[in-house]
């Protein structure tokens, strides 16, 4: 007999069915054992009449066969009356986190080290559904504009973005490095001929400090567009996107949204203010000047613009007429950091000028520098940290609970 | 005024346009001047009449403005009559490679080198476009079906799986590795009740040889479900999913996959052989084997089943009653493997007699042995290498041919 999901059992009333899933709970009362399955679309209870039937433990995997009848006290409003039940796979010992309660009684350690038994909870689930949602819509919406999915090495040769926060890998007798970001493969890319790209990718940063903002491993949803005319139309194309992204949120997952911090939207305009400005309100920048920003503004979503050269890469496209600012930008979200973008550097000479001011030699660009002499349109783009996003959406405390396996400074595992 | 795409020509004769992109040939015959402009979505010719021009390089990124008038004897059969052009970027030096001719007159090395350069030419963004259809095709297609995309970490702390082939990662003082699979994540996953999944990610591999068909990196698209009563439910899966993919393919990409191979279809029925069928026919399944087999069979899809254990690795199941061999699968197309697949063990103790048996410790195993105490459901999955699908779908000589910037043992750059 093949599988029924719960989600399909209020169409099978009276009907002999298979459910399968994980025992969530079970229950004797007055003779009768009272079990509640948990799957993927939802949960039932199965009733066990008194008589021989296996042992059921908590979180064990099981197959009930049974009829399906409509009970009005009975949680969902369906249950199975059943005549056989199986063990799949039994558990062993006992287990480490009680996740059938309505909260998660566990701190934010035990959450990540029982990943396996914390993503059980609902809440703990939506916010991986919510996440994957994202993704399909930032997919969906760059797709349908006309970009095109890259994959670019994370294995590389120099580090050539100018951090210091780069993780090194033995490669074949030489010394390869962890990409930072996909920087400098989607600006050739660009001039390759596609145009418009981007990418969804892992990035690393050897991040010394432990805090709930950063990972030492990140998913960064990369953009890129070639024949801009200025920062402007990107941040056009960010609001859009995120527009996009959380009307399909919207559509897709609003129960588990309404688990957490409810749907989210994005306003008819996004206030933006320059960085001078934002300082001069707020201090810094810093973790807490950006949460500051947001309530200053009474906005959840800021385009911060116009940083200063100093405290942007070497590729950032200077203001015309005011070189020490650049046409970039941030985009703050509920307090914190998920984009950075802008126009970037195309005329070769301004790159090796840029690259030399900023202490580098262009010699080391290689394939980078070489692709801005044959042809490299006005470009610019962004990238939108996904655990950043994720954690902002939900209103989670820190980004660590928005990554499956997050890694930092002091864990390599699970 | 705003860029009109080349696509869009058609509909805009008689209106003054503008156009954005690469010179691909400069021609001048009899006082007028033939510039063919290149872009994302084609190529059109501008003429410049006798007058004051400012010099077009090939390559170079340029603005062109003028009337768009109807010319049957134009490419295309529409043209431009410009009375405005601004090269946006000029390029410096020769060309290392000429991309305006019929076919690409470079060899495999200066393919890769050149990347930036050799996109440019229709043959080679056909290669990325089909690739990222194959991605879209994928994931479109497990949504469809109930899976969860996943983000698992490619930083781990221990190459459980058995292979030799790892790279190492110092981390903050302790020894990293790059995964060569997201095999025991994927598979936790499972049982963390999310129970079918999948992931588009890089995977390592410190391949020491240089073949057409080994990456050191390359984009692994991974698939695992529970509640799975046989390796047969994966391959059905797998053979639905593939029809879904070309299907996508030859509705998008029609044109693209002309100026390769031509349409890819899926057979009513994959045939199937066991693997020592396969090595009675073909001696053993090396790299020729696979090419022979499919020829043996007269089949360009073919399923290769019931491995034997020693060939396959401590997860994999073994068939009830002939426990030297497996229930797994590979599948060979156009003569080579493009998957690996079977059910996988869900016992606990059946596992750790495997790990044992394999020669590795159970308690190495940490949070993915964990995740069997405590209700793992009966699952299986494969993994379909993206370059290795993208090169036998277009005939392409080598995987490298389908990775943007391959790495390899000699190449790390660019």
């Amino acid at each position: 007999m093949s599988r029924t999901l719960v989600s399909a059992i209020p169409g099978r009333v009276g009907e002999q069915v298979r459910i399968e899933g994980w025992v969530a709970r079970v229950r004797a009362l007055g003779g009768l054992t009272f079990v509640i399955l948990r799957e993927r679309t939802g949960s039932i209870q199965a009733i066990l009449e008194r008589g021989e039937w296996p042992n059921l433990t908590s979180e064990a995997v099981v197959a009930i066969e049974g009829k399906v009848v409509e009970n009005p006290r009975a949680p969902g409003g369906y249950e199975i009356l059943a005549t056989q039940v199986e063990v799949l796979n039994q558990t062993h010992g006992q287990l480490p986190v009680e996740v059938s309660g309505t909260e998660l009684g566990c701190g934010p350690e035990v959450l990540v080290e029982q990943r396996v038994l914390t993503m059980r909870h609902p809440k703990q689930a939506a916010i991986f559904k919510v996440q994957a949602a994202i993704v399909e819509g930032f997919t969906a919406y760059l797709r349908s504009e006309g970009f095109l999915e890259i994959f670019t090495p994370k294995l590389i040769a120099t580090g050539t973005e100018g951090g210091s926060e780069l993780f090194s890998v033995p490669y074949f007798g030489r010394q390869a490095f962890l990409a930072q970001s996909p920087q400098l493969y989607k600006e050739m890319l660009v001039a390759s001929g596609a145009e418009r790209v981007f990418e969804v990718g892992h990035v690393y940063r050897a991040e010394p400090h432990e805090t709930s903002r950063h990972l030492s491993e990140y998913v960064s949803l990369d953009v890129e567009v070639g024949f801009i005319q200025g920062e402007e139309e990107l941040m056009a194309l960010e609001t859009a996107l995120l527009r996009h992204i959380f009307a399909h949120l919207a559509a897709t997952c609003e129960a588990e949204l309404m688990l957490w911090g409810g749907v989210p939207t994005v306003p008819a305009e996004i206030p933006r203010v320059t960085y001078a400005e934002a300082c001069e309100r707020v201090g810094e920048l810093s973790a807490q000047g950006e949460k500051s920003l947001c309530q200053a503004l009474g906005s959840e979503l800021v385009f911060v613009t116009a940083f200063p050269a100093t405290e942007r890469p070497f590729y950032a496209m200077p203001v015309p007429g005011a070189p020490h600012l650049t046409k970039t930008f941030d985009l703050v979200y509920r307090g914190l950091e998920i984009t950075s973008g802008g126009q970037r550097l195309h005329a070769l000479p301004a790159l090796e000028a840029s690259m030399v001011a900023h202490g580098m030699s262009p010699e080391a660009f290689g394939a980078y520098r070489e692709a801005f002499k044959h042809g490299m349109p006005p470009h610019g783009g962004f990238a939108i940290g996904l655990e950043r996003l994720t954690a902002r959406v939900l209103g989670l405390g820190s980004v660590r609970e928005a990554s499956l396996f997050p890694r930092t400074r002091n864990r390599l595992a699970p």
